[in-house]
């Protein structure tokens, strides 16, 4: 059987031939108003552990939509284990669906002092990477954690991962040669991540707390000033493009 | 004299020491206005030609706002020679202002076949260039053209700039692979460009014109699915990275 998908959708339940996965309600609107399917249409299923299946929409009752699974079409990749770990922005949606593009595995909202953003609505930002990661080709979703204060997740910080803190002050080394450098060290395949400021940047309290962390590297990103969610989609697409999966 | 300017604009006038230059109508109502100036406030302003230099905000009569010109802040800097070449997308003041801020020197929108916008309003991206370029601190604005049709603007290619094209049929080498054979050549401080499609992507025959293209590269960034945007943004950030004045 040969699968002509024209949406890819992410499903939590376990994925193998014949299974009938039942529609979320978000899921059944859009085949049945947006897309119009009609039943026996192709659709691509990924839960982010059993690759990516072909299915056939069915319409069991009036409200529930069916997806009767058939042939897996492609195997379950890994993601390269870079996150990003930012202060919420105003454009932090924005922020989540690139970055969700370029590939993180996990998404971690912080709180640092000129944070001005008081709040972080999870459900929503939630939405949005599961879209970006089904128009993306992703074979998973981004995992995406409660904003916390700052402090608090460094303190938390997990053993053997790499953190990488674009340092607006100048005070980094240019993210060619650090990547090069961790390219070198056979670093490569570590875990790391990338740590974002707010728009106003960090405080000194929180570069110099950074700065005496055995496992934190500042990265420069140039002569210009780039905004915050520049910045993190420009360190993740050259982490990616040398020391990720564009390699 | 030493300025502390929380304002950043770009004038057409030429820059030197005792100069009186005549802020624009926006610029005379975003500083009375917006930013509140009295009489004295320092401003930085740049030109493209002349570096950054300190003034100071005179209100010579009720609608009028002039910049006294005193100290050069900053010489001018030569802005690395990387177009982006690239078809209307939706979110087309987005990919300018991101864009501008990565270091473009000239921006040229072309319709391709599957470019579903018909009309660029260039004097509204023109204004965004310019916002982006005060903000990121840049000492000149892209040069930014009006939109032409793509083979027209193929067939007027200037000679020695090389075109690299954002293949996302995946028939181009990772662009690390590109950019160190760049490396490798001393091409670096070469002209180049970077061609991206609409949502679409290239059809068949604009793909087919590319390849025959002596001076053109494809490029392909990795696995995924990157929106017409985002694509731009990651080459535009590795170029920057490893060939431009990030390094």
């Amino acid at each position: 059987m040969t699968y002509t998908p024209r949406t890819r959708l992410f499903v939590e339940a376990s994925l193998a031939a014949g299974a009938a996965v039942e529609a979320s309600e978000g899921q059944a609107h859009y085949l049945s108003h947006v897309m119009r399917a009609k039943a026996g249409e192709d659709v691509a299923l990924f839960n982010g552990r059993d690759g990516e299946w072909g299915a056939k929409v069915a319409f069991p009752s009036k409200r529930r939509v069916q997806l009767d699974v058939g042939e897996k079409l492609r195997e379950q990749t890994v993601t390269p284990d870079v996150w990003l770990v930012f202060a919420p922005v105003k454009r932090i949606e924005f922020l989540v669906e690139k970055a969700t593009e370029l590939g993180v595995r996990a998404l971690h909202p912080v709180f640092t002092r000129r944070t001005t953003i008081g709040r972080v609505n999870l459900a929503r930002l939630s939405a949005h990477c599961m879209e970006a990661s089904e128009q993306s080709d992703r074979l998973s979703v981004p995992e995406l954690s409660d904003a916390r204060p700052f402090f608090d997740f460094l303190a938390a910080w997990p053993q053997g991962r790499r953190l990488y803190f674009l340092d607006e002050t100048g005070g980094g080394a240019p993210i060619a040669q650090v990547l090069a450098k961790a390219n070198a060290d056979a670093d490569v395949k570590s875990p790391c991540a990338f740590l974002t400021g707010p728009e106003g940047g960090f405080d000194q309290s929180e570069l110099d707390a950074l700065r005496r962390l055995p496992f934190a590297t500042p990265v420069g990103l140039g002569p210009r000033i780039l905004r915050a969610e520049t910045a993190a989609l420009a360190a993740l697409a050259c982490w990616q493009a040398f020391c990720g999966d564009w390699v």
